[in-house]
């Protein structure tokens, strides 16, 4: 039993270190798993990043980099010049080179294609007929192949040949002559059979499959939810085109749902920590961009009132409750469903339920609050009228947020937006217009002489 | 090669049917994995949901209500009679007894613990030793133990005698005659050794162990980034409680990320789609009126310019547009400080590295956008004056908003208080005041007669 302490970032990572610092520091890298390496490098200022990079050696920096956020790893691409590019190079597998494609220039990438053995490129040349949200694009080929005339000892002589650092290899991938994928065996399925006995007889014929096609978000659903270590992917002719598994589709999930999550604050989930200052400016810029039209088209509304607002003061001190009121009570409802999307869990069936289900939890909230909200009103202003103005204004838009924060996400899905990015951003725009609106339409209707 | 196409609600969830459909869907039900079980049943209406639930098997609505989502399964619980839940505990193993406790009536939670044999009613004890959130509560006690001194041929033979349907089991745990672990064994390391050998001598000495009383978030996260498929969960003396399978492990992060992004919400990632009105309305109250105060704080700010407000109008009508931009900019900021935060990935000796960065991120965006801004102003109004006050107070605002939305999550997770729950909101509110007193308070120094 070695020890294994939890990945404690606060020593590792620092400002700044001496020569004797930073071998001590790589020492300790190069005992972490790659994903936790890829953590450790991705919480390093820029510059400390770079350093214990180069500070690795070649099959570790590609293990890193494989682990590693998008703009987390281009930000180190960027600062290699063409000799340290090739050396890498030199030493990408199908999979390491299909997974850094992107950042790679052309020529490097021609390079790197002319290494590969023709088994290799035959990989990556199916590969590359899939999509890039594609199972079939990510399929891992590193994964145990034995054919379907094999024996049990021809499979336990090819567990035995595994190297040690290999990640969930429990799993053979049994083709017939075609190539075509016949079913998969556990290693402790092999155990104690007679080693003669033909491997056919052993395959496990309950495991899935999953499509090359299909997205790889459900691609990674069906592995994590099926109790296997890793499922084969396949062409549209049955062909094995490798292996999907429990470890990726994790990496996958967890992707997913931080992409959500960053999604919220129109950020993406390859964000670098410590991006540059103009990349991350200029990435950012966008996204404040579309919240200013929003902002205006809500600065318009309030224009609209102009001369009630001058009358009566009060308003424009009341407005931003009503508008943040409705921007809450939408954005409640606007995240039950993008996660509820998101899990493909909401149908046409049960939409309507969805539906009078939110419609009722806002009617509630919106007459208890805006009671609250008028009592409060009327002991600041003393104005009974207003009071309920305000009160009336927060029912209308919780009300009307709730029927926003279900059709909008539905609306932008069937789109193909995703909700979680677009969804807030219209939202507030509705719950902003309709806010200052009812209000600001009420008061003037019954305040003005 | 099974059929086993991408589970698709659509055809399952309805929001009525008769019996024959009934019996159709529930034959498609007991086709599916627990988990795919249970986020179909989560899909349903409370209607729907409970007579599918009452036509599955006994064994099966334990594998749902175990994978479902707190909020869901209570809304199970609560319909069913005592009779149907006493049928129902009667089969529960040790850990299903652990995940559903909360949710069962005292008195049947004393039925359930009568009926576990003396092995599983010990690890029942030690496993309440832990608190909600440790490993040592949540270790799975579905494992295959061997004793140091046992042969190979024994560990084949716990293999050969695994059901059909367990997940996740290849590896063996490996304990001394006092119970203390002493390292894992894949089942794959076992293939053509000599029956007679030793186990011990099999002992894969790379694979990390989980402590008990480590949090279940850092134990997921060191199963799914070791690259096995289950580690060991041992308390302080070393003795084997159970073990984490990553199929765990991916729930736990699954269901750790959902949980930051329904936070944004102020909701929680338990939350039932189809949660009782009133149930659902009571939880969210809390929400809407802790965001009230917010907004009435910064409805008070404009408060102390009812003067200025009634002089000149036009900054009532640009207000919201500070307040917006502001709040824009720290909610980025805050995002990929909270994703940092719950990665571990900040450290203290990057914290400045982090708060340059995101300065110079906010100066260049506010300087931009404050630009922009102005001008468009000045068509609006014909006036540069107020142009350059929306433009400075724009500035103003988002720095400060990157400020806050670096400081107050930090000052959140050292208080040990969620920063995807109350982050946004206090950034809000601070976001709003600073804007509304910027603004504001530059107009009435330089507009007002």
């Amino acid at each position: 039993m070695v020890d294994h302490p939890h990945l404690d970032l606060e020593e590792i990572v620092r400002d700044s270190f001496d020569e004797d610092e930073l071998q001590q520091l790589l020492a300790r890298l190069t005992e972490l798993e790659p994903a936790e390496l890829a953590l450790a490098l991705e919480s390093m200022p820029l510059e400390q990043r770079l350093n214990c990079y180069l500070g690795l050696a070649v099959s570790d920096q590609i293990d890193a980099l494989m682990s590693m956020r998008v703009d987390a790893r281009e930000n180190i691409f960027r600062q290699l010049d063409d000799q340290q590019l090739r050396t890498l190079v030199e030493e990408m597998d199908v999979d390491a080179l299909l997974e850094l494609l992107d950042e790679l220039p052309t020529r490097l990438y021609d390079y790197a294609c002319s290494r590969l053995d023709a088994s290799q490129r035959r990989w990556l040349e199916t590969a590359l007929t899939y999509d890039e949200d594609q199972c079939g694009r990510y399929a891992d080929h590193d994964l145990l192949i034995i054919n379907k005339n094999a024996r049990v000892r021809d499979a336990i002589r090819l567990f035995q040949n595994l190297p040690d650092d290999t990640e969930y290899q429990d799993t053979l991938f049994v083709i017939d002559r075609t190539g075509r994928y016949a079913g998969q065996i556990q290693a402790s399925r092999l155990l104690g059979q007679a080693t003669h006995l033909p491997v056919d007889l052993l395959i496990d014929h309950d495991a899935p499959v999953v499509e090359g096609e299909l997205d790889l978000d459900q691609g990674s659903d069906i592995v994590s939810r099926s109790g296997y270590t890793a499922l084969a992917v396949v062409d549209s002719d049955g062909k094995l085109l490798g292996r999907l598994s429990i470890g990726e589709a994790l990496e996958n999930v967890r992707r997913s749902l931080e992409s959500q999550f960053m999604h919220t604050a129109g950020l993406d989930e390859e964000e670098d920590l410590f991006a540059p200052i103009m990349i991350s400016a200029k990435r950012r810029a966008l996204w404040l961009g579309i919240n200013l039209l929003t902002a205006f088209l809500a600065a318009w509304t309030i224009g609209l009132f102009e001369a009630t607002l001058q009358q009566v003061v009060a308003l424009a001190v009341l407005m931003p409750i009503v508008a943040s009121m409705g921007g809450i009570a939408g954005s409640q409802t606007l995240t039950l469903m993008i996660r509820g999307l998101a899990l493909e869990q909401i149908t046409e069936q049960t939409y309507m339920a969805l539906l009078r289900k939110e419609m009722g939890v806002a009617a509630l909230n919106g007459v208890l609050w805006s009671v609250v909200i008028a009592i409060i009103t009327y002991f600041w202003f003393g104005d009974w009228l207003i009071g309920g103005i305000i009160g009336a204004a927060i029912v209308i838009n919780i009300v009307i947020a709730a029927v926003s924060g279900v059709y909008i996400p539905r609306w932008l899905d069937k789109l193909n937006i995703d909700p979680a990015l677009s969804g807030s951003v219209i939202l507030t725009t509705v719950t902003d217009v309709v806010g200052f609106f009812a209000f600001l339409g009420l008061g003037s209707l019954f305040l003005l002489a």
